[in-house]
């Protein structure tokens, strides 16, 4: 069954690159988009990032044979709730959210009956709402199905068919292993740069001014992630604690040792550490995946 | 006194730009260059990074109104003895090594008689060696200037007019500030990006295929700066052990508190700080300091 129909509930970074990368890459798949904020809707009316924005989540799902839901993840329940009853025979419900274990199991209980596949594009930029989606956002990058035992290799199939439609290359992974693979590359950057980028604007030996003036040395990457959603990145670490908070040890173990290294003036453990995390950059950019 | 002639100790990313960059703006200045490593003379030459490639540093000094130390912060010691039997009357010495109470310390000893203006362009990329320079890398960028009591102001503004032409902007401040400001806007950002880097490698649940393979969600921009030159970064650390050990105190500090707040699911305590670093970025952005 090729998807003839989606239903995208929330037209944000999100939302809106699945509308515009459909346009581009499907003229022929349909697309119904809802979002919770009047202003969005508007906005995404102006910039056609879906064929036709309802006013409801319901009328955005009624015709769907794939509906996406692309809201914050502690919002994916109130949006599994707002489509359910509308929801047509035979449809598969999906998300983006950046955790998935609980995003599984949040809507597994809101939509028992229903075919229920979670989903992540690891692909995602610094800016957000209605004016921050783009066509290219998921070309060349990954997108991590997690499907529970129960789900249809044909659900699968029609799922993974989409988003390589899109541009996407298609992994399928069980829920837990996402959490802590994504705890790693992508959560844990973002709390280290957020703190770091707070830590930063709270000195008094140092003035904010400064911190800006300088920024070029290496903090100003950090500043570029740390201006990231705060809602969908408090909702992140809210829902995928465990994981994180794991990682987070291994990190601030390390960070000791390395502390330890520079106060008793350890070159050579400092510039064999430096050495090896060259070799995994020389990886991603052979990979394509930087940039 | 307007410089006209330079000797450029050290032709990698910093002292190939330096020569490329006055080639650009002042083609009025002669320009002579030294690298220890005889393949990155050769490939200097190639490039045409200065004027003249010479075969002992002492060649690139002796007819300099303006000797520029640029090797790594630990070798600084070592370029100015080489330099120092042959630096003529008047000369000004310099330098642009990322700290700079140490390497203050380190040339006032090795030349004691001689007019030393430790300086430090904040500008850089990951790369580094005699392929790595461009004419641009300082336009639009701070250079810290940390000089002496004893240095004369005609020397001060010689040397602050050259970083102009490059097309710098001239910041004069101590040097102990400056060590702590830059290890806040510099030294720990890269100490954090080596260190989650080194992490994200050594996993037994995640294997770095999965770190690499995923990396687009915030994990990638670590790993181009724990690409940096492991030499120049271990002499960093070396020589700015109390500013990086005291930032990275503050660091650990609140990045504590904040695995406090995840751990006990305080979302508010979340979106507060994630809201805060968000204006230090539209500040960055505003005074032209991104990209
Ligand atoms: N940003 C990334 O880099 C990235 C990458 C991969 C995956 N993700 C995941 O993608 C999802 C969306 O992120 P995003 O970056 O697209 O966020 P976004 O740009 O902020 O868009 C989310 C949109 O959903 C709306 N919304 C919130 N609750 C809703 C509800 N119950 N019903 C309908 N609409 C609702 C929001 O409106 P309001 O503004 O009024 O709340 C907002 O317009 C999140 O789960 C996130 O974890 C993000
Ligand atoms: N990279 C940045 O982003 C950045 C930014 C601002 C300031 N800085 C500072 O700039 C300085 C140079 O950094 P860089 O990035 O230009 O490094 P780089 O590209 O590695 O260049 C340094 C060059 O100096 C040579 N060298 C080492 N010791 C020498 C000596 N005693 N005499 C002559 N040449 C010698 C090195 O040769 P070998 O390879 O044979 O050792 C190398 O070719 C450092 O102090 C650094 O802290 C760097």
């Amino acid at each position: 069954m090729a998807i003839q129909s989606v239903g995208i509930i929330g037209l944000g970074l999100l939302g809106g690159s699945i509308g515009l990368a459909i346009a581009k890459h499907c003229p022929d798949i349909r697309t119904m988009g809802y979002d919770a904020d009047p202003e969005a809707r508007n906005a995404a009316r102006d910039r056609g990032l879906v064929q036709t924005v309802c006013d409801t989540a319901a009328a955005a799902a009624e015709k769907a044979d794939l509906v996406i839901l692309c809201v914050p993840v502690g919002a994916m329940g109130f949006a599994a709730d707002a489509v359910r009853s509308a929801l047509p025979d035979g449809v598969i419900v999906s998300d983006v959210g950046s955790s998935k274990q609980s995003v599984a199991d949040t809507l597994r209980a809101a939509l028992p009956d229903i075919t229920v596949i979670p989903a992540h594009p690891v692909a995602g930029t610094e800016q957000s709402g209605p004016e921050a989606g783009f066509a290219e956002l998921f070309e060349g990058r990954w997108c991590i199905l997690t499907p529970p035992d129960d789900v249809s290799e044909t659900d699968i199939g029609a799922l993974s068919e989409f988003w390589r439609s899109l541009g996407s290359k298609i992994e399928i992974m069980d829920a837990q292993h996402h959490d802590l693979v994504l705890a790693v590359t992508s959560h844990i950057p973002h709390l280290i740069a957020y703190t770091i980028v707070g830590t930063a604007s709270d000195l008094e030996e140092v003035t904010r001014s400064e911190v800006i003036k300088y920024s070029a040395g290496g903090f100003r990457d950090f500043t570029r992630i740390a201006a990231s959603d705060p809602t969908m990145w408090r909702d992140v670490f809210l829902n995928n604690k465990d994981a994180v908070l794991e990682m987070l040890g291994r990190f601030t173990e390390d960070l000791t040792a390395l502390q330890r290294a520079i106060r008793r003036g350890d070159g050579d453990a400092l510039h064999e550490l430096f050495t090896r995390t060259r070799a995994i950059r020389r990886s991603i950019i052979e990979q394509g995946q930087d940039v």
